[in-house]
């Protein structure tokens, strides 16, 4: 999602780094201590406005949620979804995804969301898709040996890119949804934003769960 | 695909027993007598009336092809349409799938086609869909180290349920497609009768081919 620079947005950024960071580096090995319980990590990569990761924070309180974002305009939006709910268990990212293996440490992540990312659906942009091998690679590093990725989209082409990129990488299935939305999985669904606009559309949902071989 | 018994079936396949056989076992590592040519060998599993296989037997010459059909009344349909056709590439056996093993000697066999098999949805049926792991273990039996499978089906069910268990059993995935129909694939397609007849309905395709880690 693109949008408009948001002038307000470096400044609420600035006034609440308790909540969100633009140098998630210095944190790496010690998100815990962001937090106010030490429980599980999981990451959500493209949290968008943050519909999704805010929804999982109020969902489970027994795991500890960081949304990245690389628009920092998009990011500030998460954060003022943020600032309204005053989870304890939810912390934001204003960084890019290829770079989350200098985020955390090793195996300090134990799930890793990817949420209707951009399909950039180009043969030359391929490197640039979240589930291409380099940064399927970085989601190894922060992951324990047997560390779980859940994705989701409603884009044919990347779905079926993604499929067999992690299939080739070596990762292991526990289950692949062609739609969603109509399966008994759904119940327990967060929507994003996107996700939302888009089933109303009568757009199928697609969704793999995965963990590596370990 | 269930049919009534026809009783012109079986005096049809005794008086073509150079095209077909009940007896697949003792050609395993004679196959290529049967044909014109020594070349590669796809074997069809669940043949049904054999559109695909004559289409494809048809199309490559370059290919010796084995449809092979449990239902006796069925194998003897694609027989007509075989007699009709009188290709030198093509062999057709009744009898059932998880023998498969014991048609064919380890590596005779280059590439096994799954098309529209039965999805035997409820749990308590899994042993009976044709991407079981015991199923994939008696095609690696008759496969080289690196040997593919290809499946097309339109139910949302068993597609989902065979990416996992091609994935789970460690087949690395060459093409993933979500809607055979509409893609670039499409051109080489040879449809079966089953395909012909959802896909007329909009119902999308679903295509997986994958090869044996080797």
């Amino acid at each position: 999602m693109r949008v408009r620079n948001k002038p307000w947005a470096q400044p609420l950024i600035d006034a609440n780094t308790e909540l969100i960071t633009e140098t998630p580096d210095q944190f790496a090995g010690k998100w815990q201590g962001r937090f106010e319980q030490s429980q599980p990590i999981h990451v959500e990569i493209g949290t968008g406005k943050g519909q999704f990761i805010v929804g999982m924070a109020k969902a489970h309180p027994e795991i500890n949620f960081v949304g990245v974002e690389i628009q920092k305009s998009v990011a500030a939006l998460a954060l003022k979804l943020a600032l309204n709910e005053n989870l304890p268990n939810l912390q934001l990212v204003a960084g890019a995804g290829e770079s989350i293996d200098t985020y955390f440490n090793a195996g300090e992540v134990s799930r890793v969301y990817l949420n209707f990312s951009d399909p950039w659906p180009k043969t030359r942009h391929e490197k640039r898709r979240l589930t291409y091998k380099a940064f399927l690679n970085s989601y190894q590093n922060i992951l324990p040996a047997d560390g779980i990725i859940e994705l989701k989209t409603d884009n044919q082409g990347f779905f079926e890119y993604s499929l067999m990129s992690l299939n080739n990488f070596g990762l292991v299935f526990d289950h692949v949804w062609l739609d969603l939305h109509n399966s008994e999985e759904n119940e327990n669904n967060v929507e994003t934003e996107y996700e939302q606009k888009f089933s109303a559309k009568g757009q199928p949902i697609y969704k793999v769960k995965a963990h590596f071989r370990g």
